[in-house]
């Protein structure tokens, strides 16, 4: 087949291991510490049932410690970002409602007053905001101005008179929009605006407003709207805030990038205002990384549903033979499941050493290099989309996969699609975080504050290209290596030799990001009167570069984490699920390559039976690759689990009692039929 | 940009005339009938609110003659089969919840008793069905037969003694499941069981069977369960149908295609008893083409919100330029909406040339050449699974293109997903029905009901291939004409050249069916041992297969319609949506055009540039193309719609008066900008 030794069996418990990282005995813990029926989702709740539910949990999460890994130790916290994100991914697990409700209060809302405040508001409000006893709200989205925060038109005008902000929403579409916690627990919320002071706007900073009094009824000059019903995450009160010339005092300023003093003056260690907003967007990156792994793990929970249920569901009888085809032994369901557990798999290698990276970066004593927090920015936007859309097309390929059962709540797939539809939107819409990878690869990670000079400088920007694309964070010298060993010409070497894989998704980065660069500077100069058409106009092309970027750091992680297994036998499994997802990856992008001299005709076809021969090859192990995501059975939470394997058996004892007395059940005579049953 | 004159404005109303087609007066009175907010779904029910909401809507829509078009004129109806899909399918405008309970009471429920029952059976039930007094399901499938209900497990026993079948279900995976109307409103149910009788099985045939009392609880020895809580659809009441040795007297057996003597005695027209199931199926055809257009009722309504809301949303500032900007100008929103709506477009051609076929075959004085009846099937399965996968990947990316707004239920897209997405698993899963489909192509349309002989007749059935693939239902003589004009290089031809479409469609297809064959026949020579894999193997290429097929029959349903539109300026407007569904439908196969040498790479360069001219010329006709879908504004029934021009009108006086201030509001000063402002 793949002309490779036979695959042995693996033991899923190693290959959790390899999965669990850095990070392990957070993820082991959350297993331990929470992986019971009580924080499992509840089926067909009412969103007034799920809210109780979820807040109820989430003042019972405060004191597992899972929460406030984060935070300094001084508050109850461990000094650990990275571990805040493994266990947020955890929760994800169980319940996106509960994970997103501890995302906004201790992600969010706690994060931002510790990122963004100083010394004395981290003694005033951490410890509540750990307990729960202060729950929060982060409130940047307006209605108005979905993506564009830094053009949001609250604003908050200091009197030095009384020392006072006055914070104001001045019409309905800059009210706040789909804030987490807003609609019922929310007590104070930080609050994004422009800061206006002596009369000269200062760019959006954040106010620390409280919103609800100790009764739960709104602070004067305060609206609070509830947005209702949404499509999932029934258990997140997400709501509208709108201030009416509120008064909020110059000490719930989060002044750490930018002061004002008691006369109202300004000051700041950041001169450049767009340069100070997205320093102070930088250091909130984890809620981004942890959607991400958020999502994945919606995308490993549906995949173990269904590749369960597959296990054991039949479908048709098979023709002329003793065996029991279930629904997995199809290659078009293979074609399905596989590659999407292929590319979660894949994507997981590389969100481990996006977590890795970002905790070293946030840990690290001394405030890290413009470039290497830059580019932090560039792979949390990028894996956050990449994961996100996968999640959702997994979640849906999952509920199609499980059949009328997957439309059942009670087999948890509808649910989960909905919770998880919307984290491709939240915490940067996905389409406009792609272009920020764009950004960051047209100007090889740097000038990211300042904008280019015209596109005069695109052909230095393309000078640069080549170097900067390829700088690599995990295995750099592996992966040269590999790439090296290829020799000269594609034709001699098999598409499974890892190094040509790398190559090809190398060649197409640096390919497609030439041409956008080449078409950006056409535009610039024929343009010139027309500078939105010089960019919309290629605004597909620069996309693609970004998803070429995104593929490729992913299956450079994917090969590190292979490098880092100890077991052999798990170690070829891996190799195997990553020669799929490089395979298919590129037969997607086949097109492309064929188009661009990088496959032949001869070589394509190839390509498309080795991932057929991949996926018989994998077949046996599928069960393996789900159970390695370790997922506490109580999570799982779908009927179907343990209802279809006593229903399957039962269906063949009867087959066979009717066998016996002689009445052959009726079974479609060939594999014609097969294809002929229509269905219901 | 494309070589043509300039699109003129079109009246929306010109373009309604042409797709509203041959069952506009139906589709006209549904919108004067019906078209107000109390048929509009209801946001944020709880499912006890949606099934009582829908079940009293099911009780009105009797009166209306809406529902009983298909039904003998004796009994109320106009024996008007295809008025009864148009009129489903404006039902699917308005809620799909009451779309779906119409269906099953009057398309499944009723259309059973109609197509499988006798005159006495029809003057004994039909009055109480249409009038809604007596509520009905249709039970076939079982919770362990999805897609194979030949054979299902239920049993008919016939005993002569009694004159009386009886009806069980033998274990837990034989109950009927997923049964709509089963868990709160039905009092009887058409039950499909394998009957037996003389001690020999005869196969599946229907019964009808009282399944509740006049008080509503459940009949002697039937267990009735409700499936709870699904994804959407909460206002049909989807239930579980068990029975424990159900007396059913033998004048219940609906006995159309196969009768029952009282001594026991079994007869038929048709003596083979898969042919005989297959016929019976085939009179229930209407049932998957109402479900394929009612999907695509559920993506013109999202379009039409999505693209309204694209009109007034704006996004980032347009740098340096005085016009507005809004979501809409962005090339990847157009390309992720236009061919959307230009593939919607094309679907709505082909389901009415498909309503037209299926009504005049089920209109005909006798039944219809087994060889059209076969074609109207496999039109009918994949075009029930072309328009749901479409449906479903339409409504997501609506809801996504309308970003957080989209997640809101009081912006229906929520809803709208979760009720479609069942859409391409109930009525026949959607790979199923593809794998029926290319069962047709693979025999030519011939055999339909024996199984082939082994493989050994595959060259048999290549050589019949190439001119029956070919048949074509409509306009087959213009297309001919297109085709034959290309000149023999396709470098010569614009890609805009319908003829030269036409062909790449056409060629794509055979040639794909082609090599299908010709591994199926390898397969049989090399793998006798193994007949499940002699197909398996090839799966996926068969239904690639089936989906060129489908993809050229609706090309080729498009072009005709165009062909019959009158108004010059619509039918100039059509062709380039035409172009648009031709030439990203090639694009998206580019791979396959590529690889077999149909396309050169410098020629699918050209092709996405001439995409991308497309999307710019048919910017402007956005509005007008979701407008002539003809949709009554109270069923649209999204808050945005109303708010969002309200709120942007605001937010641009409020800017205007910071400007006259001379307080410019902030904006992006660069087109670079545009790529680097992050979201949340």
């Amino acid at each position: 087949m793949t002309g490779s030794p036979a695959l042995q069996p693996v033991d899923p418990r190693v290959v959790q291991q390899v999965l669990d990282g850095r990070w392990a005995h957070v993820r082991q813990d959350a297993r331990d510490q929470l992986g019971t029926a009580e924080y499992a989702v509840v089926h067909g709740e009412s969103m007034a049932e799920a809210r109780a539910r979820v807040t109820g949990l989430a003042a019972k999460l405060a004191a597992t410690g899972q929460v406030g890994l984060a935070f300094p130790a001084a508050y109850g916290g461990s000094d650990d970002a990275g571990g805040s994100v493994a266990a947020i991914e955890m929760l994800a697990f169980a319940d996106l409602s509960l994970m997103v409700k501890a995302g906004v209060q201790w992600g969010l809302f706690g994060g931002a007053v510790q990122a963004l405040g100083n010394a004395r508001q981290h003694e005033a409000y951490l410890p509540a905001i750990l307990s729960f006893d202060l729950p929060g709200c982060f409130a940047m989205t307006e209605t108005g101005h979905g993506s564009d925060v830094q053009q949001l038109r609250t604003t908050a005008t200091y009197d030095p008179a009384t020392q006072t902000f006055d914070l104001h929403t001045p019409h309905a579409a800059a009210r706040k929009d789909y804030i987490g916690n807003a609609a019922q627990d929310g007590r104070m919320a930080v609050v994004f605006a422009q800061l206006v002071t002596q009369g000269q706007g200062r760019g959006v900073h954040a106010f620390l407003v409280p919103i609800r009094d100790a009764d739960g009824s709104p602070a004067p000059g305060v609206t609070i709207g509830d947005d209702g019903s949404k499509a999932g995450l029934l258990g997140v009160d997400n709501g509208r805030l709108g201030f009416d010339h509120v008064t909020v005092p110059r000490d719930m300023l989060l002044d750490r990038y930018g002061q004002v003093a008691p006369d109202g003056t300004y000051s700041s260690s950041i001169e450049n205002e767009t340069r100070r907003f997205f320093t102070m967007l930088g250091t909130l990156v984890r809620g981004r990384v942890s959607v991400g792994g958020s999502a994945s793990s919606a995308a490993k929970v549906a995949l173990e549903i269904a590749v369960r249920y597959g296990d054991v569901r039949r479908q048709f009888a098979a023709p002329g033979e003793d065996r029991e085809v279930v629904v997995n032994d199809y290659l078009v369901h293979q074609r399905k499941l596989l590659p999407a557990l292929a590319r979660t798999y894949a994507l997981a290698f590389a969100q481990e050493e996006l977590i890795c990276t970002m905790h070293d970066v946030l840990s690290a004593p001394e405030p890290a290099d413009e470039s290497v927090q830059r580019e932090l920015e560039s792979r949390a936007a990028g894996l956050k989309a990449a994961q996100t859309w996968h999640a959702t097309a997994t979640v849906q390929l999952c509920r199609e996969a499980c059949g009328g059962a997957g439309y059942l709540a009670e087999n948890r797939l509808p649910g989960l699609r909905a919770d998880v539809d919307v984290f491709t939107t939240f915490e940067g819409d996905n389409t406009v975080l792609m272009q920020l990878v764009a950004k960051g690869l047209l100007t090889g990670y740097r000038d990211a504050f300042g904008s280019l000079d015209g596109w005069g400088r695109a052909q230095f920007v393309a000078d640069q290209v080549r170097e900067t694309v390829l700088e690599r964070t995990a295995a750099r010298g592996l992966i040269q290596r590999l790439v090296d060993a290829v020799p000269g010409r594609d034709e001699e070497v098999s598409v499974l030799d890892r190094g040509w894989q790398l190559r090809a998704f190398e060649d197409r980065e640096q390919h497609v990001l030439d041409g956008a660069v080449k078409r950006l500077r056409k535009n610039a100069a024929t343009k010139r009167d027309r500078p939105f058409d010089v960019f919309n106009d290629v605004q597909d092309h620069v996309l693609a570069a970004a998803q070429a970027h995104v593929d490729r750091i992913v299956l450079e992680a994917f090969v590190a984490g292979i490098e880092r297994t100890p077991d052999a036998a798990a170690k070829a499994l891996l190799g195997r699920v990553c020669d799929l997802y490089a395979l298919t990856t590129i037969e997607a992008e086949k097109g492309w390559f064929l188009q661009h001299g990088r496959l032949t005709p001869a070589r394509a076809k190839t390509l498309t039976s080795v991932v057929n021969d991949l996926l018989r090859e994998l077949r046996p192990h599928m069960r393996t690759l789900v159970d390695a995501f370790g997922t506490p059975e109580a999570w799982l939470n779908a009927a179907l689990l343990d209802e279809e394997p006593v229903r399957q058996a039962e269906m063949a004892a009867h087959d066979a009692a009717l066998r016996r007395a002689g009445d052959e059940p009726q079974q479609a005579a060939t594999a014609t039929d097969l294809a002929v049953a229509p269905a219901q």
